[in-house]
């Protein structure tokens, strides 16, 4: 499986906001995470870095 | 794997510009891709959206 979890980027620390991200959105300043399941959450902010074979999407506020 | 194409959106087709890519860092105007060996590709743009299940990384020109 090739979700992800989505991280904010809180200066050098990341908070981890949510699990098995199937896809990312940025538009206008925010980003659309939907999981696995459906849900959606929107975090203001941008994608910083996508690392795949980490699982992992970094979003900076 | 994880790995995933991107592509670029060019009109409402989407143009496959590298394969295997395992990591994305949008900088600048410019997207930076980088896949399973190493090698980079930089295209201007900006991420669109990320279908993970799809394998599916979608930039904007």
């Amino acid at each position: 499986m090739c979700e992800s979890a989505a991280y904010v980027q809180k200066g050098d620390k990341l908070e981890r906001i949510m699990e098995n991200v199937v896809s990312v959105d940025p538009f206008e300043g925010k980003v659309y995470l939907t999981d696995l399941l459906g849900e959606q959450k929107i975090v203001d902010g941008s994608i910083k870095e996508i690392r795949l074979m980490e699982h992992k999407i970094i979003i900076s506020e």
